[in-house]
């Protein structure tokens, strides 16, 4: 079918599809990725404290969300910004998941990092690391599902060179996700690459989830974006979800409210069954 | 609504919203773009012949086109190019609108055809001219609905910025298209920017419509790519469309067949309903 | 001598090197380009009277200025921006320019212009109209030196093939000017590719030029990024330069001083002579 | 001086110019970065074997080499592809260099790895690896001097950021570089960005050196860009050479031979001799 998409097979051994065109389903406790439906991840950018998670964990939950994410070690761009919480942060991630049922998903940023993710389900790789081969390795290693981000500067072949790293390893969990690009174009903070999204659906069996949040950088656009993403069969959506924006730690101008979270996930579904 | 893209008023006279939020409708015979439907136009890169347009035009309109495009002017990188079939173009495309109740459209590339555009309903202005102005000047002196196309290095406010070129002259028939830019990523020929979409539809009064076949320039990606358009909501969609592909005289590799366009406007109305 | 630049030879069939290793040179009354030596075009971004480019040509002239340059006709993002004072302003041009010995040049946005630049020396195309064909052809018909400046998002295979579609009409006095490239880093204008200059250099016969006042967009770079185009062979600079670059009516943020001009011009020419 | 570059005082508390103008020098071994002469550094791509460093290593050493280069943990996009070999390339690497008096820099791609760079007398922070911040911080807490190369993705201000994460935790000695960054032209490997250099000059005080190696891609460019690096007042060069290009295992394409070498440091110091 993908006729003028030429991958060269030494190279893509694991990720993409294969003869009988069968695809990876990666399993996390009850939520399944790339079964044919859309799942839904939410949360906050970073895990502000136990208090906090716990009512978003709520507030999502109720709002549809499959999974819960938080960041505990934020790769920020100066050293001067808000860094996370830390350890403490994971450790209330994963307490606030399993009290109201959600699997968890969190970014690691050294493989030295591992064992303090024993209680996270899916271990998250972020647009900055998706080169850090020694990190792809190191949680190839593993058995625990990976979310591999797109880097902001990465060509999709690059991407899947990455998946590369941790399939052939061992682990066959592996779930991509696109998040936007960095382009000359500012009015979005990146440009969110559908059709990046189309065609890894096409040529790789791993499930490709969408994050509209970092790849647009601007709260009006988020769900817009992920009908799109929905529109084009996307297995899952990941968003910031945040009961009060203006007064999160991190990256407020792109989290959305709980309410308009919940408007995502029903139109999203909307959509999702109309490409059926 | 939009808290954080600021504009300068100054600079944006006529083409974002009104303070009642009403936008504008480009009528174009029975074809009315901004009423809340997405419209189809559909036809060949370029008019190869007279016998060929009328072939294809009757073939679009049974797939479920409301209007039927083809180039008879084709500003080509390379000058020893295919360059299209000049005037003659023009005058078989009117025709074959005429014969099978479809309006036109075809691009124009110098101020000095516009006498010979006289028979043809919406002049294009393609990615390489969005900012020749003398040429959207011009345009803009005219009473003829105008599709602008955004240039593939072009910000969303000099898209903005050209159709007040057009607008300031009289003419407020404009219609923006969204049609790839130009990234580091290679696996598309462009990069579809679909939050410009959401963006344009959120600020500006407009009718906003796609073209997935520059934007992807791979066959497989514009039906998809189409419906992520569709769901966030733009009001046309015009792809490139011709009956033996790999025969075309121009850009056969991103042209689909009319049966996979008729696949195309069944699936991007379901979308367009699913979100209403 | 370029083992891995290889260009199809029926696309670029005038803009290559020839055999002999001969390149092209561009005579402009008294000044040659391409003939080894570094030339210095200079004057402000727009025309803004008569006793001001007069003043401005008397200035550059002293300070090594080879040409004069001034724009009459100013392609503005926006159409509220000052966008030159015209005809009048080419009238000025010629004259200042015979007054002080200079040859001059200015940009040229749309064939019907032609009849009006009768009295300047080069018809410089600029970024955004390199791909109006209808313009190359035009110019291509006449016998007047072209300055092909390089779109801020074309590579250097379509700089060349544009370059062909003046050729191929017959004018063969074509020089062509990077002036920087659009990229996501937006501390500079644009993103001056000074390896353009060495590659153009090397595989074609035409004579290349610099504009580090566009490319960089700030005063303070346009010094320094001309010496990186004098190490790289460069035959000619061309700068914004304005006595009063506060009060300048377009573009002075980029516009240096004579005096300043001066100084670029003799440390150019030391570095030109440095690598011979 | 820089008038319209506004950095955030409070984001930039180490990299910036001191307000008595006074500029950071990093010394290694006998070798002075950013003592207003040009050092250059030279070396394979990787470490091949004993007998080749050493080799290479007496070769740029008569051309001219003040340091040498090669690396042993090679970041590449492929799984499949030449890997480095390891911990013995460093052993190598450090024995070849006392052996012919030149310091070695060579790339450390996970903090894990410090240990084993104990005798390699520069830690390379490549392009890929810029926002590890992980990395960052732990090298940040060793006094070796750090060279962090400029992500082929990152602004100027990012990667200034970046080097804020090393300085900030006590380690003073960095060298900034250069290496071109990632665009729409593909003629080259990656742009080179001499603006970048021209700006970090001006406003940091830490010595900044380039990579034509890696920003163009190709060997016939390596000379010029070079000069024009050294044309802006660059502190360094950094190039890969290879007796026998054609059979490095690594990046052929892009390495000149001993004798180009020897040619591009003698230009370059004439041309930083006509600069000052």
């Amino acid at each position: 079918m993908i006729d003028n998409f030429n991958l060269n097979k030494d190279k893509f051994r694991y990720t993409l599809k294969m003869s009988d065109g069968e695809k990876a389903v990666v399993k996390v406790k009850g939520v399944s990725f790339g079964d044919g439906n859309v799942k839904f991840i939410a949360g906050p950018c970073a895990v502000e404290s136990r208090e906090k998670i716990f009512k978003l964990a709520e507030l999502v939950k109720n709002a549809g969300a499959d999974m819960l994410r938080g960041g505990a070690f934020k790769p920020r761009t100066s050293p001067y910004d808000f860094q996370g919480i830390g350890e403490k942060g994971l450790e209330y991630l994963a307490e606030a998941g399993k009290t109201f049922g959600l699997p968890t998903v969190s970014e690691i940023t050294d493989k030295g990092m591992l064992p303090e993710f024993t209680d996270i389900d899916i271990l998250q790789i972020g647009a900055k690391n998706m080169q850090n081969f020694e990190l792809l390795k190191a949680v190839g290693r593993t058995d625990k599902p990976v979310l591999l981000k797109r880097g902001f500067s990465n060509t999709i072949e690059e991407l899947l060179l990455s998946a590369e790293y941790i399939l052939s390893e061992g682990n066959q969990n592996v779930i991509l996700c696109e998040r936007g690009i960095r382009t000359f174009e500012k009015a979005t903070r990146n440009t969110f690459d559908v059709s990046a999204i189309c065609l890894l659906k096409q040529i790789s069996r791993l499930p490709v989830i969408a994050d509209p949040s970092h790849a647009t950088g601007k709260r009006q656009l988020v769900l817009p974006v992920s009908l799109a993403a929905a529109a084009v069969g996307v297995d899952g959506i990941m968003t910031e979800v945040h009961d009060d924006p203006a007064r999160a730690l991190c990256d407020g101008e792109q989290a959305i409210t709980p309410s308009e979270f919940k408007e995502l996930t029903i139109k999203a579904k909307e959509i999702a069954k109309a490409i059926r």
